[in-house]
C-alpha cells in the first residue's frame, strides 16, 4: 500500500537483513570484548570475559542457525532482487551454511578454551614457557581438528580446507600447494641472490632511545598521512599487532621497542592497510554480510599494500623521513630509511619479517597447520619440526627458543588454524593490483613524489574498498586486475625491487 | 542419585540461577560497552553503539521477561532453600518484576535516544549550546516520564518513586523529602557559620602546570595506596568521572586538569572508594543478583566514604603529602592540602563542590526531577529554574551559563532520573558508617596515622562489601550500624569537621 508501485516487494529477503542487522549489532560487541582484551585488559578479567565471550559467540551462532531463516531464504530466492542484493543474499546463505555446520555447543567451547589459552599465553611467552603452554595449544589444536573434521565431512571437503574457508572462502590446499609451490621453486635462490648483493651495504644503527609517546605521536602522524579517519577508530598498545573494531570505529595497534622505532612504524601503516579498507566498506551495505571485507586473503593484501607496495617504496619514506625526524629527533636520510626497509635478514620473526623471506614463514606454518589436521604432526613434536624447517628454510637453529619459535603467534593460541596463508596471498594480491594500478595511473613512486597519494586510494576504494563482499574474491581480483590471483606478480614486484631487474 | 543424601534438589532455583548467569555475561558486554563509549570510542562511533547498545538492552530485557521464568520462581518458592538462596530469590524475583513494567520497545528506544543525546552532550557542553542540546534533552525527558508512567502504574506507586527505585529499592519521595527536609533546617546556616569562619584562612595556589602523566602516575599510587587491585582493574580518562566494567576487571576514569591536580586526584580517590566495593562483592555469588552491589545509594556511600571521611582527613593527606611531592614535584604541606580539600566554597558544578554545599546541588536536582516528572517543570525552563535555585541555594548567578548550569552533568542527558538522590543518600550512609566504625575501632585519624588503613577497609569488607545484596537496605546500614538511614551523622560529622564542634 505505502510502498511505490516501481518497487517489488521483498518480505523475507527485508527478514534476512533485518535478522543479519540485528547479528552485526552482536558481532559488534566481540569485536570490542577482543579488542579490549588485547588492548586493555588485566589479566585478572579473563575468566569472566572468556565465558561472556563465548555466551556471546554460542548466541551469534544461535541467531545464524535460526530456523526461521530457512524458509525466509526460500522465500527470497523468488523475490525480484536488484544485483547487489543478490549478492548479499549469496553472502547471507554462505553464513548461514557455514554456521550450519558446526554445533553451537563446538562454538562455545572453543572460545572458551580460546580466550583461557591466549590469556596464559601471553606470559608464558614471555618466560618462554613451552612446557605450561603444550597442555593448553594441545587442548585449542584438538578443538580446531574437531571443527575441521565437522566442517569437512558436512561439505564433502577435506578438513584442513574446511579450515582455509573460514578465511579465504573458495580457496583450497590443492590450490595453495600449487600457489605456494611456484613460490619454491623460485624464492630460495632469490633470498640468496639478494643476500650476497646486501652483504656489503652499509646496515643502518637505531642507535635509541626512542620515547614511547614521541613513536606513539608519529605513527598518529602516519596514519593520517595514509589517510586514517580518526573521528572513526584510533591506535593503542597491544603485544600483538592487529586491526579490530567496527567499520565505524576502527581500532588498530601496534607495539613499542624503545631502541628501535622502525618495526612500530611500519606496523602502524600495515595495519593503517587494514583500516581504510574497514573504513571504506560500502556504506550502503553496513550491517549486511555484503558489506563485509572479502577475505583475510584480501584484507591483508590491503595491509602489505600499504605496508609492502606503499611503505617500502623509497618515494614513501622520502615522505616518511622528515615526520621521523621531527617526532624523534633524529636525522636518518630517506635513502637510509630505504635501505633499512628494504634490508633482506633471515630472522626468527614472522612479523619483523621482510618482505623477501616472509613467505618462508608462513610456507612452515601451512605445512605445520596441513600435518596438524591430518594427524601427522603433534604438539609434541612442535618444536623438533619448527627447528628442522627454520633450519631448511632460513637456516636459522631454534633449539629451546620456543618463545620466538612456535610460540611466537597469537594465530593457534586462539585456534585459528588456516588464516596464515592468507599473509602470502595478501602479498600476491597486494604486489597484483599494484602493477594494475600502475597501468593505468602510471609509476606509484612518480604517484607518492607527485603528493598522489589519494589517487592511489582512489583505486583501491573503487577497484576493492567499496567492494565489500559484493563480488567473489575470484571476480573482485579479476576485475580489478584482469586476472585472478597470480603469484608471478609478487615475483616481479621483488625481482625489481630487490634486484633491480 | 549422584547428589548427595544432605542435598536437596532445588531444580527451579538452579534454573533460574543458570538463567541469571548467561544475563551477567551479557550484562558484561553493555558494562563494557559504557565504558568504552566514555573514556575510548571516536564521536563517529556512537551512531553504530547506540544501535548495539539498544540492541542489547532488548535482548537482556527479553531474557529478564522470558516466559519460563515465572514457571521456576513459583518452583523456586516450594524448594528448601538456605538463607543466601532466599535472599538471591528475592534478588531475582525483584529484578523480573521491574524488567516487566517495562516494554522491551521503550527500553530498546531508552537507550538509543540516551546514545544519541550523550554522544551529541561532549560537543554542546564544551560549545555552551543549550539550543542544540534542548530537542535531545526533551526528548530523553519525554521518554523517561514515559517509563515512569508505566512503572508507577504498574506498581501503584507515583511515577517519580518508580524511578528511585530503579537506583534505590525501596525509596519514596516522602522518605527523602522528610531527610532532605531536616537536612534544609541546618545547612544553610552551616554553610554561612563556615564561610565566616573560613574568610579569614589562607588560600591555597596550585600554580601548575602539573604534567598530566605525571598526575596519573600519582593517581595510581593512591589507588594502590587504597588498595584498589589493578589485576582486575584500571584507570582511564573521561570527561566525566565514573566507575565502570564488572567486579573482576573495574574501570575507573578521571578527567585531569593541568592547572590543579587536586580534583583529578580527590576523583580516584572517589572512584576508588566504588572500585573497591566492586572488587570486593562476594565472590560466591558473582553472576547473581545477590552479589550486585546494593544500590545507588550505597555504593555512592564507599565512594564518599573513601573521598570524604577517609581523603579528606588530616591523617590521610599526610600520608598523601609526599606522594604529592614525589611525582608532582610540589611542597604542599599536609596542613595546605587539608585546609584545600576542606575549604568551603559554593560553587556552580557539582562535581567539583565540598562535601559542606554538595547537597545543595542535589536539592536542586531533587526537585528538578520531581517537577519534570509531574510536569511542573518543562526543559524550556530548565535555565530559570536553575537560575533561581542557583541564587537561592548558593546565592551564584548561573544566567547564560548553560554548561556549568543545566548541562553540566551526565544523568538526565543519558536519561537518568532519580539517580542524584544517591548522592546525598550516600554522604549520610558514609557518615553514619563511619560512627559506627569508630565505635569498634576508635577514631578513624589514628587508624590512619598508625598505618592500620586495612582495619577500615576489613570493617567496610565485613559489613557492606562482602554483603552484596543479600540484605535490604535498610537491614544492611541496621546490621552494621545499629540503625537505618539517619541523616544526624551527616549533620555532625560536618559541625566536628568543618565548626570544630
Ligand atoms: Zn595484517
Ligand atoms: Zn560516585
Amino acid at each position: 500500500m505505502g510502498t511505490p508501485k516501481t518497487k517489488v516487494p521483498t518480505p523475507s529477503y527485508d527478514k534476512l537483513t533485518a535478522h543479519f542487522q540485528k547479528i552485526s549489532h552482536f558481532e559488534h560487541f566481540s569485536a570490542l570484548g577482543d579488542w579490549d582484551q588485547a588492548a586493555m585488559m588485566p589479566m585478572g578479567g579473563g575468566q569472566d570475559r572468556g565465558d561472556a565471550m563465548a555466551e556471546l559467540a554460542l548466541h551469534i551462532h544461535g541467531l545464524k542457525t535460526s530456523d526461521t531463516l530457512a524458509e525466509h531464504l526460500h522465500g527470497a530466492e523468488d523475490e525480484s532482487l536488484s544485483t547487489e542484493q543478490e549478492a548479499n543474499l549469496r553472502e547471507i546463505l554462505y553464513q548461514y551454511q557455514q554456521a550450519n555446520l558446526v554445533p553451537g555447543d563446538l562454538v562455545q567451547a572453543k572460545t572458551k578454551m580460546a580466550y583461557q589459552c591466549e590469556n596464559a599465553w601471553r606470559e608464558q611467552r614471555k618466560n618462554n614457557d613451552w612446557q605450561g603452554f603444550k597442555p593448553n595449544l594441545k587442548a585449542v589444536i584438538d578443538l580446531a581438528k574437531e571443527e575441521a573434521q565437522i566442517r569437512g565431512e558436512a561439505q564433502n571437503i577435506t578438513p584442513y580446507d574446511a579450515l582455509l574457508n573460514k578465511f579465504e572462502p573458495g580457496m583450497t590446499t590443492a590450490k595453495l600447494e600449487q600457489t605456494f609451490g611456484g613460490l619454491k621453486d623460485w624464492l630460495p635462490t632469490l633470498i640468496q641472490d639478494v643476500l650476497t648483493k646486501q652483504a656489503n651495504e652499509p646496515k643502518l644503527v637505531l642507535n635509541g632511545p626512542f620515547d614511547i609517546s614521541a613513536q606513539q605521536a608519529l605513527g598518529r602522524d602516519v596514519m593520517a598521512f595514509l589517510g586514517f579517519d580518526f573521528n572513526h577508530g584510533r591506535l593503542d598498545m597491544s603485544s600483538h599487532p592487529f586491526c579490530g573494531g567496527v567499520p565505524s570505529d576502527v581500532r588498530i595497534t601496534t607495539r613499542y621497542n624503545e631502541a628501535d622505532f622502525s618495526s612500530a612504524i611500519m606496523g602502524i601503516v600495515h595495519e593503517t592497510g587494514h583500516a581504510r579498507y574497514e573504513q571504506d566498506l560500502p556504506q550502503a551495505w553496513r550491517g549486511q554480510p555484503a558489506g563485509l571485507a572479502r577475505s583475510m586473503g584480501v584484507h591483508e593484501s590491503q595491509s602489505l599494500f600499504c605496508e609492502m607496495q606503499l611503505g617500502a617504496n623509497p618515494a614513501f619514506l622520502r615522505q616518511l623521513q622528515p615526520k621521523i625526524a621531527q617526532h624523534l629527533n633524529c636525522h636518518f636520510s630517506a635513502q637510509e630509511l630505504a635501505q633499512h626497509y628494504t634490508r633482506v635478514n633471515p630472522g626468527l620473526i614472522r612479523v619483523d619479517a621482510d618482505e623477501v623471506t616472509y613467505p618462508c614463514h608462513i610456507l612452515l606454518r601451512f605445512e605445520a597447520e596441513k600435518a596438524f589436521v591430518d594427524g601427522s604432526l603433534t604438539v609434541d613434536d612442535l618444536p623438533d619440526f619448527w627447528s628442522t624447517q627454520m633450519q631448511q628454510l632460513l637456516g636459522i637453529n631454534t633449539d629451546g627458543n620456543y618463545r620466538d619459535g612456535c610460540m611466537q603467534d597469537i594465530h593457534w593460541a586462539v585456534g585459528e588454524l588456516g588464516y596464515f596463508p592468507s599473509y602470502t596471498l595478501g602479498a600476491m594480491y597486494a604486489a597484483q593490483c599494484r602493477f594494475a594500478m600502475e597501468k593505468a595511473l602510471g609509476p606509484i613512486e612518480a604517484l607518492i613524489d607527485a603528493g598522489k597519494l589519494d589517487s592511489v586510494f582512489q583505486w583501491l576504494r573503487e577497484h576493492i574498498w567499496s567492494k565489500g563482499s559484493l563480488l567473489t574474491t575470484d571476480e573482485l581480483i579479476r576485475q580489478a586486475t584482469g586476472e585472478t590471483l597470480n603469484g608471478q606478480y609478487l615475483e616481479r614486484h621483488l625481482r625489481q625491487r630487490y634486484l633491480g631487474i
